[in-house]
């Protein structure tokens, strides 16, 4: 591979991921006007990621952490978003997103394409403390979003607390003090009847 | 201030900056759907830094990269986004960021405050190599988009291939490669019509 085969690969594979920008989630935006994109969202984590790094448990490269953030949903260009309620999309979820790893990340110049799936295959594994605090901030913010708008989508989806205390419960892996925190909120929604109980 | 009043602020500041998924830029996405978000954007930038920063002319700190092009954009939620060739707009642009900057960043807890402003900072004074770079992913991704869209907003506007050059000259700052590969995307564009000599 020449140089410049190597920069084409490179800029067919940033062209390819700006489809993320379509790709809609269930989680409302705070002004409630329409739902975020995936590629919002990874945004909104790794701000999350800059902010928040104190409160893991474990010492944690930030790097790595942003990284896993950034790369975490590109998989649902092709997969599309599986709501966190959905049981019957989790079923084929994961052969769905597998595809769509091989397709996507290898579009990238080989070395780059086994980093990237790499930290793909790290993010969903959550073994290591960095997977473990990027999953965190990834079920904090869509939970704080349905606390900060109503509960709205919950309602909308007949979610229960305990389906949301199970959904969320890998926070705690990340960081107990997040989790405390946010179990605080599920009880607030809960007492304004925002949450089924 | 306490824990937990640390944590407030923190959430606090995550909560307003939901926002950049609002503030649109006049950069189209690819499939010409509609325009992006500047929180959109600032992935796409991070997502560039992590796969081309190989092309930077002097070393840098991927890290610090990457937290400057997450954080350039968040003083636009109240400043909006000055497009590139309105010149108009740009007269006042430094006053209202800063004042911007002076409200968003002070969310946060004062250490934070200071980090975020102080990247920011960088950023725009494009001096450090970091920042160099920052600032060349910035002004490649919206040029990328123009080519790869037919340069639909560049006739929109009327657009000439001298002001996307003087635009764009900061990109060698950071990356002569980088420029080299993107000047022939601008002639190519000039040669297919879709940008005025």
């Amino acid at each position: 591979m020449t140089n410049l085969q190597r920069l084409h690969s490179q800029v067919s594979f940033l062209s390819e991921i700006d489809k993320l920008k379509t790709i809609q989630r269930q989680t409302l935006l705070l002004d409630k006007s329409r739902c975020e994109n995936d590629a919002e969202h990874s945004w909104h984590l790794a701000m999350m990621v800059m902010v928040l790094a104190e409160y893991s448990d474990r010492p944690i490269d930030p790097l790595k952490v942003m990284k896993l953030v950034l790369v975490h949903d590109i998989v649902e260009i092709d997969a599309g978003d599986t709501y966190a309620y959905d049981e019957l999309g989790h079923q084929d979820k994961a052969a769905r997103e597998q595809a769509a790893a091989d397709r996507i990340f290898n579009l990238l110049p080989g070395d780059q394409a086994e980093e990237l799936r790499a930290l793909w295959d790290e993010f969903e594994e959550r073994k290591t403390a960095e997977s473990q605090f990027a999953n965190t901030v990834d079920r904090v913010q869509p939970l704080l979003h349905n606390c900060l708008t109503g509960g709205l989508q919950w309602q909308k989806h007949g979610v229960t607390r305990d389906q949301v205390v199970q959904r969320c419960a890998p926070i705690g892996e990340g960081s107990e003090a997040l989790w405390e925190f946010m179990l605080e909120k599920i009880d607030e929604a809960v007492a304004r009847g925002q949450l089924k109980p």
